[in-house]
C-alpha cells in the first residue's frame, strides 16, 4: 500500500526537485510537505463546506474559486512530481501516484458533469503523507504491521468474502420469495442488500420481515452472522500474533537494517524503495 | 463440506465423461467447468433480473424462456453426472450433488407454485467449483483452513448457540410480560424475535421498548450481549491458532502429501476422494 | 454454573429415588428424564401459543388447563427431588433448585397478578438438563470449557462493565445537554439507554441526534466503541487460550480422572458432586 | 490513567489530613471514603431525577437545593485535597484531580449558563475511587492489566483510527453524490457521520441509501466493514497475551513487590506513587 516503486532520482535539478518534493529530511522538503498538507486540509474543507446549503449560498462564489485554484496547484505539482522522479511511469502508477491524479481530476470533470467536484473529498487521502513528514516512523511501522497482517490473511478473507456473498444471495432470494414486494422486499438484489445489512449486523431498519415465517428465517440467520463475524476477528487475530514486519532491502548492497524513513540506503548510498 | 466421497470411475467412455465433468486437468475437463461456470453465472442474473418488476414487465417472455433452457440444460448435466460417476448414491448424497439437484428443481415445482422459481438462486452456490476449475489451490487450502477451525469448533459453537437461545426466550417472555402487546411485543415468538435481533446487535428499530423498566431490561441485555458476541470469536480465534489442515491420503498406497486440485494419487493412480 | 453441590443420597428407596430423578444411569432414571423434558418442552410451547392472540382467543381455556396440569406437575416433581436428597438446602439453593423453583411459582402468582404466568417461559432453562440425560459428555466438558473462560475473566469483564457504565453516564449526560428533550433525548436515563444502544452497537435508531454537534459525539462514541468492543473479545479469546477443563476430585479417594456423567467414583463408589 | 505523581505527604496535622483523605487503610480514612461514594452517588442521582421533566416540576426546588449542598461540600473537600498534599499541582493536574475540578464546575457555571448543570454527571467517574476504597486489590490488577494492552496497542489503535476516519471521508462524499440531499445525505459532513454509523455497524437507520447505486456501495462498504471490525479486536488480543501488569518500584529503595493498595513502601517507609 505504501510503496511507490524504486523511482530513485539521477542528479542535477531533477535531483534537487525530487529531494525537495519526495523527501522529508532537508529543511525545503519538509517546509514543502508541511506546506502540502496544509494546502490539502484547507481544500477539503473547502469541499466540505460548499456541500451544505447554507454555506453555498452565502459562499459559493469563494468556495468556486477557492477549488480552482487549489486544482491548479495541485496540478502542477503533480506535474512537477513526474518530471522530477527518474520513471515517471512507476510514479504514475503508484498508489500515491493515482490518488495525486484522483486528487485534481474531478474539478476538471465537474464543468462537463456538475456534482462530481465533491468526489475532491479523495484528496484526504493525500494526507497519508503526514505520517512520512512528521517522522511518525514507529506509527509507519505500526501500519505496515496491520496492513502484513491483512495481507498474509487476505487468502482467508478471500474465502470469507466469498462464503458471505453466497449466503447473503442466498438467504435474500429466501426472504425475497417468503416476504413479497409488498412487505419491502422489492426484488432480489433489494433482498440481498437487506441480508448484507443483516449479516453484517447493521441493521438500519428500512426493510425487516414482517411474517412469522419470515421473521424465523432471519432470526436464523443472525444467530449464523455471529459465527461469521467470529471468522474474519479470529483470522486477523491469528495472522497478527504470526507476521513480523518485513524489512527494506538496500537493492544495491542488500542491507537490510534502516530506518522507517530513510530514503537512501546508509551503508552504500543506494535510494531505496520510497514510501 | 468439500468432500463427495470416492466416486472414482472405472473405465471406457464412462471414465472419459467422468474426467471432463468432474476433472478440471484435462482440456476438455477446464472447457466444460468453464462453460458451466458461465452458464450458473447468467442463469442467476436471469433469476435476479426477473425479480426487478421493471425488467420483468418489459422481457418477462425472455426471462422465463432463458430459465427453462438453463434448467433444462443443467438437467441434462445432472443426469450425465449420475452416469459418469461408478456409484451415482454417494455422488446424489454429496454437497455439490444436493446442491445440483436444488439448483434445478424450483423451476419444475414453479408450474405447480408460481413463486418459488426465484429459489434457483442456490444456483450461486455451484459457482463453488470455481475455485477447482480456476486452480485455485491455495485458495482450497485456506477454505480448508477455515472450516477446519469451525469443525473443531462445532461443539463448543453448539453450546453456545444453545445458550444464546434460551438466554433470547428469556429475555423475550420477559419484555413481553413488560412491554405488552400495545408496544409492539405482539406475541412471545415476535420477542423472541427482538431479543435475538437485539443479542445479535442487528438493531433493526422495528420494535423498541418504550416503557422505562423494558429500556433498563433492553439496556443490561445488550450489556450482556458484549460478553456474548466475545465468546464464538474467541473460540474460533483459539481453534485457528490450534488447527492444521488435514492431509488427504490416498485410499490405496496412504501416500497422503498430494496437490489439493489432484484427481488421482500421484504415487500410484488410484482416484483420490475428490474435492 | 453447573454445580448443585454434593446433594448425595443416603440409602433405601431415598437412594432408589434419587438415582431415578438425579441420576441418567437406570432405564428408569433415564426414562424420567426424558419424560421431563418432553413435559418442559410442551409446557414451554404452551406458554407461547397462549401469547398469540389469535391462538388464545380460539384455545385460551385448554390452554389455561394445560398450565396448570404442568404447574402441578412439576411442583411434585420439586417436592420430591426435596425429599430424595440428602441436604434439601443444598439443592434448594444449587443452580438447578432456584430455576425448578422458579419454573412453577408464575402461575400461583398469576392467580394474584394476572399476566405473570407468561415469565413461566424460564422453565426453557430446565432443558439445560438435556445435556446430562442424552449423555452429551464432550458438549458438558466443552460448556465446562467455556465457562471456565468466563469465570477466570470474570474481574476483567466487571472492570470492562464497569468502564462502559460510567461512559455510558458520562456519554448519555453529554447528549442530553447537547440535544435536548425536543430531539428524542428526554431525560438522562433515557440517554444513557440510548448510549448503551450506541456504546454495544446495536443502535435501534428509536432515538437518534439531530444537531451537528450531537452527530459529531455520536460519531466519536462510535469509534471508540470499536476498541471497546474490542476488550471482551481480546478478553474472552486470550482466557480461551490458557483456561483447562478442571477435573473433578472424589471427595474420598481424590482420584480425579471421572468421566463428565458419573454419579459415583469408579474407584471407591462414593457419590461424586454432580452436574 | 490510575496515576495521580507521587503526591507523598510531609508531616503534622497536613499527614493526618492526606491520610484521611488520600489514603484508606485508617479507619478515619475508610469512614471518609465511603462518606464520599454516598454522596458522589447520591449527587449522581440527584442529577439524573431533575433531568425526568414529571420529577422536576414536583420537587425542582429540593433537587437545586440538593444539588447546591452537594456542589460545596465537594467544593470544601477539593479545597483541602489541594492543602493536604506536598505538591498541589501535581494532584491538581492529576486524572483525578481534573475529575474533582470537572464534578463542581458544572454548578457554578449553571448560573451564567442554565442547563450546564446536567453536566454533573461527570461526577459519577469519582466512584472509580471505589476501587481503592474497597481494597478491590485484585480489580485493580485486571484495570491495569487492560489499560496496558490498551496503551501498548496505542500505535496500532492511531493508525486503524486515521484509516478509518479517511475510509468515512471517502465514503461519505461518495454516497453524498450518489443519493444527493433529497436521499437524507445533506452535505458531505452529515453523509461522514452516516457512513461512521454503518462502518461501526450501529446501523440507525435516521439516514439510508435509497438508490440502487447507493445501496451497492453501501453494502460494499459493510462487507469491508467486517475486515475492518476484525482489527480492533485482533490487536486487543494479540496485545493482551503479550502484556504483563508493570510493578510500581518504591522510588528509594527500588523493592518493587507491593500490593496494589500499599501507599508506603513496605521495606523502607517511603510513600509510593499513589493509585
Amino acid at each position: 500500500m505504501f510503496e511507490t516503486g524504486d523511482i530513485g532520482s539521477t542528479k542535477g535539478w531533477r535531483k534537487k526537485l525530487f529531494i525537495i518534493i519526495f523527501g522529508a529530511e532537508t529543511k525545503w522538503g519538509k517546509f514543502f510537505d508541511v506546506l502540502l498538507i496544509v494546502a490539502i486540509s484547507l481544500s477539503v474543507l473547502v469541499v466540505m463546506l460548499d456541500s451544505i446549503a447554507a454555506y453555498r449560498l452565502q459562499f459559493g462564489e469563494l468556495f468556486k474559486t477557492a477549488e480552482w485554484v487549489f486544482t491548479i496547484l495541485f496540478t502542477i505539482e503533480y506535474l512537477i512530481r513526474i518530471v522530477a522522479v527518474k520513471e515517471p511511469r512507476k510514479y504514475i502508477f503508484s498508489f500515491f501516484g493515482i490518488i495525486d491524479f484522483l486528487a485534481i481530476i474531478p474539478t476538471y470533470i465537474s464543468i462537463l458533469l456538475p456534482g462530481t467536484e465533491y468526489l475532491l473529498a479523495i484528496r484526504v487521502l493525500r494526507i497519508l503523507r503526514v505520517f512520512r513528514v512528521l517522522k511518525l516512523v514507529k506509527y509507519l511501522n505500526e501500519a505496515e504491521y496491520i496492513s502484513n497482517a491483512l495481507i498474509a490473511s487476505r487468502r482467508k478473507i478471500t474465502v470469507f468474502l466469498f462464503a458471505v456473498i453466497m449466503l447473503a444471495i442466498f438467504a435474500g432470494s429466501l426472504l425475497y420469495v417468503i416476504e413479497g414486494q409488498e412487505n419491502g422486499f422489492t426484488s432480489i438484489p433489494t433482498s440481498i442488500y437487506w441480508a448484507i445489512v443483516t449479516l453484517s449486523t447493521v441493521g438500519f431498519g428500512d426493510i425487516t420481515p414482517v411474517t412469522t415465517l419470515g421473521k424465523f428465517i432471519a432470526a436464523t440467520i443472525m444467530v449464523l452472522g455471529y459465527g461469521i463475524i467470529a471468522v474474519p476477528t479470529g483470522i486477523v487475530s491469528y495472522e497478527m500474533a504470526r507476521v513480523k514486519t518485513a524489512p527494506r532491502q538496500c537493492p544495491r548492497c542488500k542491507f537490510d537494517d534502516h530506518d522507517q524513513d530513510a530514503i537512501y540506503c546508509k551503508k552504500c548510498g543506494e535510494a531505496l524503495k520510497l514510501e
